[in-house]
C-alpha cells in the first residue's frame, strides 16, 4: 500500500467491516439495555447504521469499485469491551458502561470518517466526499445525544446531593 | 459491577492499561513516521502520555486506591491495525495512515476520559473530576493538531489541482 488512493480504498473496506460488525452488536446492546432511553438510542442507531451501509454501497460505486469489508482489529476490541460489561455488569453499571461503550464506538466512526473525507477531497472524489461528510455529521448528531442521555442517567444516579 | 463506582474503577484501570500500551506504541510511530512533523508530534505526544500516567496515577490516590491497569481489548485491536500499516504499507500511505492511527487512539481516550470524568462529578470525587478533565482537554488538542497535521499533508499530497 503506497498511495492515498490504495489506503483510502483500504479504509473504507475497515468502516464497511465495521459497520456490519455494529449492525450485529447494538440488537444485543437494545436486549441488555434496561433504561427505556437507551434501548431506543440503539435501536435508533441501528437503523441509522443500516442508512450509513448503504451509502457506503455508494461511495464504493461511485469509485467504480464493489463493496467489500475487510477485517477490523479496532471495532473487533471495541465489541469484546461492551461483550464483557454485558456479562459482568449489571444495575447502573450496565446502562451507563452500555452507553460510555456506544460513545467509545461513536468516536472510532468520527474518526475514522474524519479522515476519509479528507482524503475523499483530496483525490478528487466528490460524491464520496459529501457522502462520508454526511455519515460524519449524522455520526457526531449521535454521540451528541449519547453524551446527553449519559449526563441526564448520571444525574439520576449520582450518590451526591444537590446543594439547594 | 453492579455499582456507578465499581464501572469508575473498573473503567480507570482500563484506561491506565491503555496509556500504558501507548507509551509502547509511541515510539514505533516515531521511528516508522517519515514526515518530520509526525515524527515530532509522536514524540510530543509521549512525553503527554507519561504525565498523563502521573496524573492517572494521582486520580487513583486521591480515591484511596493503588494505580493498576486491567486489559483492554479496544486499545489492542487500535494499536493491532497501527502495526499492521507499519508493516503495508510506505511512503504516503503510512505517513496518512499512522496518523489516521494516531487520531482513532485520540478519539478513543476522548470518549473514554469524557465518560470518566462525568463519572467522578456524579461519585463527587473532585480532584478526580478535575484530574480526567483537564487530561481530557490535552487529548482534544492533541487530536486538534493531528487533524491540521492531516489537512496540510493531503493537501501537500493531493493529486487534485487547485483552480487558481
Amino acid at each position: 500500500m503506497k498511495s492515498l488512493a490504495e489506503l483510502f480504498e483500504h479504509t473504507l473496506q475497515d468502516v464497511y467491516f465495521a459497520e456490519n460488525a455494529i449492525t450485529k452488536a447494538l440488537p444485543k446492546v437494545a436486549k441488555a439495555a434496561k433504561s427505556p432511553e437507551l434501548k431506543k438510542a440503539a435501536e435508533l442507531h441501528l437503523s441509522e447504521t443500516k442508512e450509513q451501509i448503504k451509502k457506503l454501497d455508494q461511495v464504493f460505486k461511485s469509485m467504480g469499485k464493489k463493496p467489500a469489508g475487510m477485517k477490523c482489529d479496532a471495532i473487533e476490541g471495541l465489541i469484546k469491551e461492551a461483550d464483557g460489561l454485558m456479562s459482568e455488569a449489571e444495575g447502573i453499571a450496565l446502562d451507563a458502561g452500555l452507553l460510555a461503550a456506544c460513545q467509545a464506538v461513536e468516536h472510532y466512526e468520527i474518526a475514522r470518517y474524519g479522515s476519509l473525507r479528507e482524503w475523499a477531497k483530496g483525490l478528487g472524489h466528490e460524491e464520496a466526499h459529501t457522502l462520508l461528510s454526511e455519515i460524519l455529521d449524522q455520526e457526531k448528531a449521535t454521540n451528541n445525544k449519547l453524551t446527553n442521555l449519559a449526563v441526564t442517567s448520571i444525574n439520576k444516579a449520582s450518590p451526591v446531593k444537590k446543594a439547594a
